[in-house]
């Protein structure tokens, strides 16, 4: 089964962007996932093609119409069970987790928000998943979407090959990943710390898990609070 | 004063990616900002042009070499007082705040690590600041360059234009924003909430504050129990 990601976009020319390049640009070529970028105006009915109005209840910038932004949405996910999101900072934070349920489904539909944002009523009529990637504010939800697939395509079977197999990661466990280093032996003055080169893996794997807990400690408390992520 | 994006990465390619279309790439081809991609592979002595090695003490995946990252470094911030990034998922959280001062100054300098990680030493003795878009892991740091660059091009003088203006956001005031509606009217059977065609626009403004609130305290908890973000 192949990874099928249909995106609702007003700019279906920001994809495949950087997903088109390096080992995901392969993949899509070996056909190992695909991406199906569609323009929202063209499910707007009047001549002008609009997609937004002015909110409901006044106010600056420009909302996207529930009615037109329906139709895309029946269109591309007819006799589908791909789950739709919509990509907005007011969503449920990503995790690795959801990446990962993402991964070993049959896909995603997503729709990138534009202007002030989109209206609520499709949103809960089409019963769309709102999803963060931070607590920051994009141009819009395309940005948001090639980062999601990045990580979503990166752990497909078969996408990294070797690269990826037995490397620890970040938030495996529910900590931050421990310091990394490589040849040369001494950089500028500074050596490689002792435990690692003293070929005793015991105390290897215990430096590591305590850098990990500490830099975890320093850098995210908040994560220490958290029930550990699968 | 334009604002300078310089990245160092080994995948020059994916550079301006999306930021090359919509009002971002306006914005690049009027000379409001610029993105200048550095092969890191440059900068490698040998004649494999090697930048990567095993990791110290064992384990899967390979680290970037501290001695060839720190002559990229060194080389593109010559006399320079731009910060210096990496993306990393061990580094700090990026947030709004993080992003207007960002954009307040001359640019960035950003490291895009891929494999499995960078030496830390280099990390330390160039002073790098570890920033993470989100708790979810990237094939590389180079989208997440193109997420962070996103934020900060998108607040640059004129780039956006009157589209910004006046424009409320999530995490404005530490909130996540208040549902939108535009029109028709009735959608599928769902009307406009009665508050926001009422024409009082006291009442408006006080119903879009409880749902801003009511919507942080469902989804984010996490932000009323911080200190407010300017």
């Amino acid at each position: 089964m192949t990874f099928r990601a249909t995106i609702l976009t007003l700019y279906p020319e920001m994809f495949p962007g950087h997903l088109g390049a390096s080992l995901s640009g392969k993949a899509l070529e070996r056909g190992q996932w695909s991406i199906e970028p569609v323009q929202i105006r063209d499910f707007a009915e009047d001549k002008h093609r609009t997609v937004d109005d002015t909110p409901a209840g006044g106010g600056a910038g420009m909302v996207l119409k529930p009615d037109v932004l329906a139709r895309a949405i029946d269109r591309v996910s007819e006799n589908d069970d791909r789950p739709r999101l919509l990509m907005s900072p007011r969503g449920r934070p990503l995790t690795q987790e959801r990446v990962r349920e993402l991964a070993a489904g049959p896909g995603v539909v997503i729709v990138c928000g534009r202007f002030e944002g989109v209206d609520q009523r499709v949103i809960d009529a089409r019963d769309l998943e709102e999803v963060s990637i931070g607590d920051y504010i994009l141009s819009g939800g395309e940005p948001a979407a090639l980062t999601l697939l990045d990580a979503v395509v990166r752990i497909l079977p078969g996408v990294m090959g070797n690269e990826l197999s037995g490397v620890h990661e970040s938030f495996e466990g529910g900590l931050l990943e421990h310091p990394h280093y490589t040849r040369p032996q001494v950089f500028e003055g500074r050596e490689i710390p002792a435990v690692l080169t003293s070929g005793n893996h015991g105390a290897i794997a215990k430096w590591r898990e305590a850098e990990a807990r500490r830099l975890t400690a320093e850098r995210r408390p908040d994560l220490l609070n958290q029930p550990v992520k699968k």
